[in-house]
């Protein structure tokens, strides 16, 4: 395609994600469900279609010789397609996001006004290696009432495209426009650029999906708002009056659960007081669940086997089995360390103290803070909103998880009956 | 100042104004409200530096030819210096916008999770030739718990900054870090350039406030969220069951109260059922109180004197004693053409029917739409939100009036008891 062809095609994409976007505003919740209900069922009658475009993504991965961490997340097998159409199915069951009535108050002159929840519109979603985000991503859109415009990594192009059909497929067999949900039919990466530079009309916002160098880009060249997060530098901190069967707990679940999600821990802060007790026994169970300890001199001095810990350490999101420590004199200073080196996504306190706790909840500013529970909980699913399109670190519009609710706006309704401004 | 002073300059601002935030986000209510009441009574004081400052941008605005209206916008008489006060004492008794608790509720594993109101950090606003707009918005940002970066119109230069340095002595006099409102200090063009492309570090949000232009170009250039609005082109619908005088009051009202805010109506739609009754009727009303009348063919024969209404009319906020007056089938066809050429302001329809009241509710998409009342309660005062920094025709964070409450974000608190996920 030349770049003419390209901007035109993409024009033409998002002139058609707005036509169905005020289609998709006004169909009913039935709608919306039953379109959600019929592209799982498609995505189960065509479970070897879809293996088989994955089959030759994952062969030309190999080729290309992927990590086989991408190509890990690159795959489908059985399991991970039916995940996908239950997923559909779940986001068919959540409260319908839309026509919920956020506030309502009267005024002194009669007048009644309401604020009621609204979509925000047409929503461009990029993303990389998993090509399940098709159709998590799209549901969410559908359900929330938004048109979407996905454009998935190349390295997955036939997976993402053979999800895309049956979504399609499953609108197909409901009155909505099918158009409300479209993916960009091209590997050329020249189309991301158009899509963050010159689609302001069309769309309202970009939601990025992928490592820090593709949201890095996007936030830096986007024209329109975009939701999402950058790092997931999250701290653990055990205060003085940790319990420390809660804090041992706690610090090896939040690290070591799963260490390459963005909720989980990358660095420990200790309390001086602890230093001799709870330190060690925090970093051996961690280093006996296989993780490597970097340390400042006072947990290398604790704790046999911690190697040295660089200033670099300090602002490392490691998604491995590592974790930085260090010990501090107290919440001061953790909440210093944390405003210093963190990425205002996860932080957690652990202290049987109640109004340190609350100091901390207030003082540390992120989107999430937690008092004596595992970094791991930074999850929609987690927090009972079901799927979620991502954690948002920023402070505009969504913060913290991204679900159905966090993907709509809302208008003001206001009922006179005759009213006049004097 | 060279370019690279002044982003040097700028720079300095916005690392100040960080820290200032996180200082201010700690503030108490009280510290916030004495902070206000100081800045307001510090205006009070010294009302004759800023008559003086103001008489100083009066006279170099005569010189450069001004409009008559431009210099209106310009002026600051002991009422209006009275105004900015007393208008920083009612923000300082509005409820407080943070640390309200927006959402709380209990996961079946014992946690329990709450949302609340923090500030949303840095705010830039760049506003034109309202020099109040300096205590207007410093106020609103202040008691939000926001920092502010102010860049007033050239043309209100002294005045801007005889108000701010009020506003800085007010805050001197609490515990509050001054820099939390802070000015440029140069009437150099470039620096907007640089608070638009240069400063996402330090910006989590611009707020424009002046004409399109002005708007127009930081939605282009901003590398930063927006919030703002570009055009005002708001409707009123008369539908076949619209009561005749209630249809002449808010026409009349809506049109002619003030033509100079962006509340004001600029387009009248009228039902063909009501095209030889109402029509004439409202359209001689509004020529009576001085409006010229724009029309298509089917006005024109109804209406003496009402001029050709051309393509252009539809899409022209004309901010002036002149309307433009269409006939339509019925609520599809005013429902499409607001669709068409509206801003998604704000939208009213007449009617005692209530079903297709209900329906053109739903179906029209602008910030606030309303039924039986006049467009210009389109404010955040009528609304009972008290002062407002403008309406957001924006689709993200905030729609509509934007008070202190939506000049906020949120964070997510999570208490538990040692928990870990599994």
């Amino acid at each position: 395609m030349t770049n003419g062809d390209l901007a035109q095609s993409l024009a033409a994409m998002g002139k058609a994600a707005r036509a169905a976007a005020s289609n998709l505003a006004q169909a009913s919740l039935d709608q919306r469900v039953a379109a959600l209900r019929a592209s799982a069922a498609a995505i189960r009658a065509n479970r070897d279609l879809i293996t088989t475009a994955n089959r030759t993504d994952m062969q030309a991965g190999a080729e290309q010789g992927l990590s086989p961490a991408m190509l890990d997340r690159l795959l489908l097998d059985d399991e991970r397609i039916e995940e996908m159409a239950s997923g559909l199915e779940a986001i068919a069951g959540l409260p319908d996001p839309l026509s919920r009535v956020l506030a309502e108050w009267q005024r002194p002159n009669g007048l009644t006004i309401r604020r009621i929840a609204v979509p925000l519109g047409v929503i461009g979603i990029i993303y990389e290696s998993r090509p399940n985000v098709t159709a998590d991503a799209a549901g969410l859109c559908l359900m929330s009432g938004n048109a979407v415009i996905l454009r998935g990594g190349s390295e997955g192009f036939n997976s993402s495209h053979a999800i895309y059909d049956c979504m399609r497929e499953g609108l197909r067999s409901t009155g909505i426009d099918e158009n409300c949900v479209q993916m960009i039919g091209t590997r050329d990466r020249a189309a991301v650029g158009y899509l963050l530079s010159s689609m302001s009309e069309w769309l309202d916002v970009l939601v990025p999906r992928g490592g820090k160098s593709l949201i890095r880009r996007v936030q830096d060249e986007a024209r329109v708002p975009v939701i999402g997060h950058l790092d997931g530098i999250c701290h653990v901190y055990l205060h003085a009056d940790a319990e420390p069967e809660k804090a041992l707990a706690i610090a090896v679940n939040a690290k070591m659960r799963r260490t390459g999600i963005c909720g989980s821990a990358e660095t420990l802060l200790v309390d001086q007081a602890l230093a001799g007790t709870v330190l060690p026994d925090v970093c051996t169970a961690l280093q006996d669940a296989g993780c490597e300890v970097r340390g400042d001199a006072e947990v290398m001095s604790a704790v046999s086997e911690a190697t040295a810990a660089t200033e670099e350490d300090w602002s490392t999101e490691y998604l491995d089995a590592v974790i930085s420590v260090r010990v501090v004199a107290g919440i001061d200073e953790a909440v210093s360390h944390i405003a210093h080196y963190g990425s205002g996504h996860t932080e957690c306190i652990v202290t049987e103290d109640a109004a340190v706790a609350a100091d901390f909840l207030r003082r540390v500013d992120s989107a999430i803070v937690l008092h004596n529970a595992s970094t791991q909980f930074a999850d929609g699913g987690e927090f009972g909103m079901g799927a979620e399109i991502g954690i948002a670190t920023g402070r505009i519009h969504a913060r913290g998880p991204v679900g159905a609710e966090q993907l709509t706006s809302y208008k003001y309704v206001v009922l006179g009956d005759g009213h006049t401004r004097s």
